[in-house]
């Protein structure tokens, strides 16, 4: 590909572009219906590090892996060891990146968490939520996110207004918290409109986290899930709207076809990842940020249950890569030439050239500069490591009586 | 039925409910595959006046009447007519009621009214609202009721942003214009997700609305459509957090199955709409406000191409007050003690019951006492008046060449 | 209620009409996310079929009780138990009703079960189905009750022709096999649009159902479930049309508001219960059938995480019989009158009329006449046996070691 | 690109692919919010004739046009101007592909067409379809595309099974009809989940095309309209279902991202155009048939508001061709390697290298050998040709009084 302007600058923008793992996308998982183990999933905090730091080496775009808390460490109220996390990271050549509290797993948390009816339970998850804002300051990591199961299954279960002042109480002490406890650090309010809660979710629209995020403060950004939305909804105009208000704070990436499917990112609808993308780097051309210069956590948030996990994370990455390096090519002058003229086939025509467009050379060419795999999915399939891993921890499993883990029930 | 706290609590909440009807109700309309026309139509604003008064005889329920700029006024930008109006109103036993300015149907906003891209339009569209709201303060009606169907049809076709943007200014500039032209008065911020433009509409949900009342000011609250959702969508949550916010306006009232189907409240969902009204009821009680008195403007969105229009009407304005009234028979106290118990069958159950309740004897008291009919719809169809209004139109239409018109294309 | 002739077709109708309890409904189940433990919940098939028992007891109209394979019998294979079983259902005054096979936990079905790739989770397959219908036919059940998880994750992860003609194959043979070894029995073909396979399930929609049964063979009926649809789905009009094709098996009940949400019946749309049932009794009518005659069977699916089990089922069997016995009230001469006449608001009230009857007393009457409490919910929830039941099941766990199970992972 | 063999497959799959254009596509249309009015929108017949014409001369790809019986001919009892209509089309290098009867737009029609209540509307829908069918026979179309808006919008308006019954009857009658007086052509049933109807569609989808198709005969085949689904739908197993059936006969493409949108094709999700295109080449490869030779009608069902009417049908053939193009490439030895393995990555990859494969080479080399231009879409917008017949058809329609029409209301 020749050096144009537009490869130049997509090239510079993927300097900028990181993509989180998520530790519990490694280990064993399933539906309600049940759980298809695999050999090489990984059982533990090191296992799991492990495989996001071949991750990184295979791609040099990933440099950090979100932990959850109950699942990746033994004791959240000691940061004592928080040393030897980050250690144990740098050594599989990543870092430690968003905290992740859980507030769901608990048999207290039966009716919420943050605004449980039960005072204990709301105690609790404070208490939770301040060690994970602990936690994450010692172990150096940007943000803490925030998913929560709560909601109700029927109506009249709970107040709803009541359900959200607590929420938003809660959100307003644990933001001004961390200002002080982890001063730079941002708290995500990601959202969600049903499952596991079936009536009524607490924090169930980027609407709904966006008002948390007015009352909690300037650390206080939104979270969009790719895959926690009702059918139908644009979710390239909620980036453009929270982008324009300040308070778009990042993604989980998963696709979906049909509810919180989970999916690998652009595994159905590869042309709406785009359509985000555009947005953002539209956003950034018009306020003259540097192209990927917007300060955006994009993070995987994906549980495989029948994908290779160390697959699924490869392919998403790369896919990230590659729609986010078509839309810094998108001819922003002639689109706005286009929009003006109210010319519908030309502005549509523009974007679909850059859609398009293949960027498997240039990505290859970023890959080369920063010591990454060409086609990391190739070189990981042709590796053997799966399997490798697979023998290995199927007879360390063995070993210790079976024992699995880490991830969701 | 016997005088109970709650039996009077309804009875007087009923005192404070009032239904408004929409003009447009009355006049021939259809979907885009055609319109199937009615003898008793209504086809100028004298005839949907008489309606409408007719509607609120029948009822005791229904004193106000929105307009539409375009189809109930001559001469947007002549108010010496308000006088005149205002007394056709009164001889027919109602008032003007919201204001609703047209800001899609000329050729000029094919791309959009107060955010196209074309400065005439958005020119036009500023004027529109201007004149919509003097009108409004002329009439002595006491909202303005923005619904628009601004959006682009396809990726690309405009900047979301910069649209976003422009209706933001917009709305500042028309809420603060309003609250010196028309004190008093409030900009209701209506939204929509689709339809008539299918990739984005630019307001698409009442996050969108919100910011933009924000921005607004104190006199800009949220506009509630309940046929304007995704699929799924949890809408009396959206009307607990509004109110939480102090940011609810009011609502059209509607059915959907799919769309924005405009059926008659309840046809399809009615336990969605009790739960609507027991939201606002619980906030009442919950706020020590009187029942009925949160100051919602209840008003019809609803055009009707099978259903008489006058029948749909009457259905309606029933239906509301049933739901409504049945809300307020919930047993706040019991509910709130299973609530905190998280006894989620004996709350549900709590809710349920009211649901259920036959609240027929405490309508037909209400009515009674209003002067209305005791079962209105009943009474409407006996009454041969339909019958007797479409052999009047059809004659006066077809003496006229026959002319139809004043509503939906 | 005076004995008018629409009140004795009720009462004679609810003589007919049987709700079937799942036994896993009576043990703990969750989501993805978690499960929330309850001291009362059966622990094995005897518990199970106590659970039942007692709800039998209450309401009179729970005579079987749906078995799952893997999950109450200690080995499929063997039918010699089959004695045992039905003196142990006897013993708590049920028998046993539909039995359904489990083609989604074992490790071997990752890629699918009767249309795997894999020839070997294929055969596994149709030999727990072949051990389940020798199963069902020892213990005196009357139906198979086919549910698979079949289905893929992703575009091109396996031919959807092939599989399907996989599973026409396989339903082929066990319908034939099934009409000599199980003589009388029906073959439930149930579908469901998606969970747990996230892109595409194998029996999507009732069409491919009844693609399938019309290859079986007369004794293959669809089984609709009402949590198995996509958004806005007219769940009434398959009812009615596979009615009117002679295939409509029967119903797994249950209710939703956005997914496969697993809710208790009518929890969030009574009325759409009410237009099944409508829709039942219409086609029982118009062919001559005695109210109720219609030969459906009504079985309820529901795993409850939060609701007390008890409670939940009881809730169910009395919301079906509420709204079945309302459907059994509309005056069907007068609503074919309004239907022929297009009098669109006429019929609508006809139905309305029913649906907002009344029926606590007739239901009273008709639970008065066979036994079971007046108020079984209330009877249940004022009679300590959950609390009771929870204590010794507590108890008898602790002494053996804290084991859980016997239904959804 | 050099000549592989799939880039071979893919040239000659070309040649048996053609999109028939929608006579009613080139004439004003709108939404019932408006229509926004197009200089160069066609009038007349012939001046449709002429616009599509235009674009087979530009693509070399569309042969046929559909004709609207109500919108294209005078006078639809009189066959006598066939030959003149023929004419009319092969004078402008086209011929005339599928009558689509109209049984929507007459007031009679309010309750229905084919299954009104009303005898004199059913017998009025029979006699419309009977002449379209003599005037497909007369002008040498090939099939009869049946789309009906019958239909109720509330619970009780009308007897579903009634109302399917009678539909059945008449389609039966009509088919059968068919076999005698247009022997070779097919009778295509379209289905539709909603609107205009909006609590039931008499043909709500697939399943219920199928049970009539079964009922009327061999020459009766569904018609799969790409908008007419239910949100998350997965329509690319419907195609696949429909073609193991033998019962495919074709689509109306066009794309949606909410509703019946009328989008162009692949505007909103691309990848599911490219979906569908692969089913049909899995199933023309594994039956043995030539690519592209399972005998499917293409034909582009849409109305543009806002995107000039040329423009858009070119853009839809073009994406057309692009997609279907990509489909011809998959490596289906590759594909059934991996999916007899489950490699589910694997599989995925090899789908998405066909999909992200740059077929514009192949397209231009296609284009060159059948005098098409190379790049349609340029050469129109370059051409001029949509001003000049805007000034054309303004200045004629200025002459004859301002008529529009030939569409949608």
């Amino acid at each position: 590909m020749p050096s144009t302007p537009a490869h130049d600058r997509a090239l510079s923008a993927l300097d900028r572009f990181r993509v989180e793992l998520p530790s519990w996308g490694f280990a064993d998982t399933g539906t309600r219906f049940g759980k298809f183990f695999q050999d090489a999933a990984a059982s533990n905090l090191e296992e799991k590090l492990h495989d996001a730091g071949h991750v990184h080496q295979l791609t040099a775009a990933c440099p950090t892996v979100a932990v959850h808390v109950l699942w990746d460490f033994d004791d959240a109220s000691d940061t004592s060891s928080a040393e030897k996390t980050k250690k144990m990271a740098a050594d599989h050549g990543v870092s430690i990146g968003s905290v992740n509290p859980n507030l769901f797993q608990d048999q207290e948390y039966r009716h919420g968490s943050l605004c449980s009816p039960d005072a204990s339970a709301r105690e609790r998850a404070m208490t939770h939520c301040r060690e994970s804002i602990a936690l994450g300051a010692a172990v150096g990591s940007k943000s803490l996110a925030m998913w929560m199961a709560d909601g109700t299954n029927y109506p009249g279960q709970d107040s709803i207004r009541r359900r959200f002042g607590a929420l938003k109480e809660a959100y307003v002490q644990l933001a001004s918290h961390m200002r002080d406890a982890w001063p730079g650090a941002t708290f995500l309010a990601e959202y969600k409109p049903f499952e596991p809660a079936f009536y009524q979710t607490d924090i169930p629209d980027w609407g709904a986290s966006l008002l948390l995020c007015q009352a909690a403060g300037d650390n206080a950004k939104v979270l969009v899930d790719t895959g926690h939305h009702l059918p139908g909804c644009n979710i390239e105009q909620i980036v453009a709207l929270l982008l324009a208000e300040g308070r778009l704070g990042g993604f989980h990436f998963n696709d979906r076809k049909y509810a919180d499917d989970d999916l690998t990112l652009g595994s159905i609808d590869p042309y709406a990842v785009f359509r985000i993308f555009h947005e953002i780097a539209s956003f950034e051309h018009d306020t003259g940020l540097a192209p990927g210069g917007a300060g955006v956590d994009y993070m995987i948030d994906q549980s495989h249950n029948l994908k290779p996990k160390l697959e699924a994370m490869v392919q998403t990455v790369c896919e990230a890569q590659k729609q986010f390096a078509k839309a810094q090519l998108v001819d922003r002058a002639k689109l706005a030439e286009f929009q003006g003229a109210g010319d519908l086939v030309g502005a549509e025509t523009v974007l679909k050239e850059a859609y398009e467009a293949d960027v498997s050379g240039l990505l290859a060419e970023w890959r080369r500069a920063h010591g990454a795999a060409e086609d990391p999915l190739a070189t990981l399939r042709s590796s053997g490591v799966i399997e490798q891993l697979g023998k290995e921890r199927a007879a360390a499993r063995e070993a210790a009586g079976g024992q699995r883990g880490g991830g969701y029930a």
